[in-house]
């Protein structure tokens, strides 16, 4: 008798989002919905991350009709999304009755899943969206944020999902978004929380591919207890993004273990995305091999990335091996956060202006905040001088408190501001989306008739050619090098495409 | 007390034949040479297979100075081959004098580790090689092709292994090449091999990464007990190619496993080869995510690329999913031979004549002989009826013993041959070269003196473009489409760069 292993697909969320920026449009998707629905996945992770910021910024899709497209188009699949807690999909946090008016926004359109998180595992920024999941009567996982510092061990780890369970999630997931979870940890945590919090607590595991062990891990994990794994179907799969669902399949034959999946099914999904695939190259990641360098300097790919522009933009591209041996100092800084959306981003700005202007000497003002309590509590205590620092630098006093706290009611001013665009149609979820991006929802509440817009492109349409003023080797009408009058012999033209000069001998022969 | 997990490394043998079609030029393995003669390695992979083969084909390479070159630039190193048994590097039986001398020189030239195998685990075809290489007091390891048939079980490959042993192999390789060893399996056999052997017996576990699941098989095979895993440095891994060195060495952190492996080392090798790789752009296996559907059609990614573009030769390239049904039926008939150098060519290049011609309407010379046992001895029975075909066609005889012993001694023969060509050397290893490949040594002896030629290419230069004539909007001397007389005016021109046509406007400004 074999265990049944569940799996959720990342395919319609977070495999395009670490492989391709978030870009795919959602009718690239519909074509792989009947099969995705019909392959026996445990559920379907399609909305939430970046997706709803990519499709108002980017796609000029309604972020809610794409979840209810979802809903009709996989009638019997959970779906599943993430979501950051207390700043929902956004950047910052958002006063407590937003957050329930969100989730159940989210759940009146169809979410069946709500994967919670803080990126600093504080407990605080979760509390509030968990209650309002459970209210709605949908499934809420806790998330603990997996990352590696002298102060997370197995027994943390064991002690924040116990918590988590406390305060009522349905299920506990370890999310590994750089890819660090080894096989070993994944074992021990796993372990651990079955141990702990009993066998019947559901745990899923969540990890990237990025360092080419993980899917080590998930084995290991799925030997601990785990019932529950992550996997991206194989062409959406890899790099940056996830384990081969197929993989994972084929991985468990002849073990005490199974999944219920539909191995002809997944392979139709295969072949559709390995033809979608190429349409995004332009935003593909150019992380595609393994990268174990991560172990080291715990910086997630996209971090890495990020950091590497902003040096570039300084014109101090050479410096970027500084910046890796600074960024781990920041971060035990500033009390070991883990490295996520946004801490990732935050530590790692403040590290490169450290490199280019001297250490502390300029803060960011998300910075700052990070280090006067403004995200939440960290694992480890937070370096007084630059508390101290960023109280200077800001005007901002220290707290201790939950974040939230201090935000008064904020809905109806949020509903004025938003009815009062062009375009916004009045409902809640429009006043939720001018919410999480104000910036962004006029100038998309104003162009959303206009419909969706797909970046996708033929990748075998040639390119649309730039061409240079050609330099003929001699004036018009005359002779050109061999003597004989343009036309009739061959011309050698510079001719520039796609920013490369190439010399063209033309033969006119007709 | 961690157990020493040893690691051969393959970036200079196998990885570049699986990526880049054993393209890669001594020239682009030297500098990284020092660092990995320094990482500790067990041994270091860098001759033999298709490399041999390949130096002279396309390198103008002496593939002898090559080893002599890996001897003193891996002074400290364990150097490997692969070794087709009686078929030497070569594609026909050797008489036995002829894989003494082999041996003898490869020895003498440097080589430490052979690893031999044959093809259709015919013990008959390895025991002279094996015998050659322990009198010259090398390591002699002994293979097993692992495929997976219903004729293939676990004891069959623990039965080999022991047979191995009998015939005096220093260690035991199982080979994975397809990629289909999954962990299950690989531990059942570790195990298997371990029990039925004795604990001291060395096993060596090489895998393919090409469907994403052999990370895990070595997890599970360095459980059972396995000795030595291969693997590839990050930069040259993954696809058709192996698992990333770096990966291993993190994987086993935290477990009752550790290798001996230096990873600042690893960091070098890894950047050097960054680099090299994208200079063989031209020559990279199209293969690059994961493929699973391997498991069903057991055709390794090598022998699919083959047979496709047998196909497309023959204007039949929409006929390869009735080729891929006909393959296990062709390899059914034909006993269950694994599919590895040449017996996946044989049964490949049979299936499409099978689906093009009518099954068994025309059988190719190899695959006839395959049928009347010159390759040697097969676990399944062969079709009779296929046999007797194979005999009428051919006019050969079953036979029933060992090849080679058809043989006659050719040593004196291949030496009056080889030192007959221009430019030969006279030494023994010019007629082994000569004996392995007389079609293309004439031509290499001819032009070795030339020198090594490196087929990388700066992948930043511009491609030559190739200029088909353009066909302009009205005949030549007169005006063009938009009514102007050429030369002065704009001009629409069909310009085909690297196979693609493009329209480009030619506005000549001067």
């Amino acid at each position: 008798m074999q265990k049944i292993i569940d799996v959720t697909e990342l395919a319609l969320r977070d495999a395009h989002q670490s492989l391709m920026a978030t870009r795919m449009a959602m009718e690239d998707m519909v074509p792989a919905c009947a099969d995705i629905d019909q392959a026996g996945f445990w559920s379907v992770e399609c909305w939430g991350g970046a997706t709803f910021d990519s499709c108002i910024r980017f796609l000029n899709e309604d972020p809610w009709e794409r979840l209810r497209q979802f809903r009709k188009l996989l009638p019997h699949s959970r779906l599943q999304m993430l979501l950051r807690g207390q700043n929902l999909l956004g950047y910052r946090h958002y006063e407590d009755t937003v957050v329930d008016r969100f989730v159940d926004k989210a759940a009146e359109n169809g979410m069946d899943v709500f994967r919670v998180f803080d990126a600093l595992n504080d407990m605080r920024n979760l509390r509030r969206s968990i209650a309002a999941v459970r209210r709605t009567g949908k499934h809420a996982q806790g998330t603990i944020c997996y990352t590696v510092s002298p102060l997370h061990g197995t027994a943390d780890f064991v002690e924040m999902a116990q918590k988590l369970l406390d305060i009522g999630c349905d299920s506990i997931c370890i999310k590994d978004m750089a890819a660090l979870l080894k096989p070993q940890p994944a074992y021990d945590i796993v372990k651990g929380i079955k141990e702990a919090c009993g066998e019947a607590t559901r745990v899923h595991v969540h990890v990237h591919a990025t360092t080419g062990v993980t899917l080590v891990s998930l084995m290991k994990a799925i030997e601990a207890g785990a019932d529950c794994v992550d996997t991206a179907i194989s062409s959406l799969s890899l790099g940056p993004g996830h384990n081969p669902t197929e993989s994972l399949v084929e991985m468990l034959e002849g073990t005490p273990f199974t999944t219920r999946l539909n191995k002809q099914k997944l392979i139709k999904i295969k072949k559709y995305f390995a033809g979608i695939r190429p349409r995004y190259k332009e935003f593909l990641s150019n992380i595609t091999g393994v990268e174990t360098e991560i172990f080291d300097s715990q910086i997630p790919g996209g971090m890495l990335s990020n950091m590497e522009s902003q040096l570039k933009q300084q014109g101090a591209a050479d410096r970027v091996e500084e910046v890796l041996l600074e960024v781990p100092r920041v971060r035990a800084d500033a009390g070991f956060p883990p490295l996520v959306t946004p801490s990732s981003q935050i530590v790692g700005t403040q590290a490169v202006f450290n490199v280019m202007m001297g250490r502390y000497k300029v803060l960011t003002g998300e910075f700052a905040d990070l280090m006067l309590g403004y995200y939440g509590e960290t694992i480890g205590p937070r370096d007084p001088h630059v508390i101290d620092l960023s109280f200077k630098q800001t005007g901002k006093s220290p707290i201790n408190g939950r974040p939230a706290d201090l935000l008064k009611p904020e809905w109806h001013e949020l509903r004025d501001g938003a009815v009062a665009l062009e375009g916004c149609n009045g409902s809640d979820e429009d006043v939720l989306t001018f919410a999480m991006f104000p910036k962004v929802a006029p100038q998309f509440f104003k162009a959303r008739a206009n419909g969706p817009k797909n970046l996708g492109k033929d990748p075998n349409a040639a390119p649309a050619p730039v061409v240079a003023p050609p330099k003929p080797a001699a004036e018009h009408g005359n002779g050109n090098g061999n003597g004989n009058g343009a036309p009739h012999g061959p011309a050698l033209y510079d001719v520039k495409v796609n920013g490369k000069t190439h010399k063209v001998l033309i033969n006119q022969v007709q």
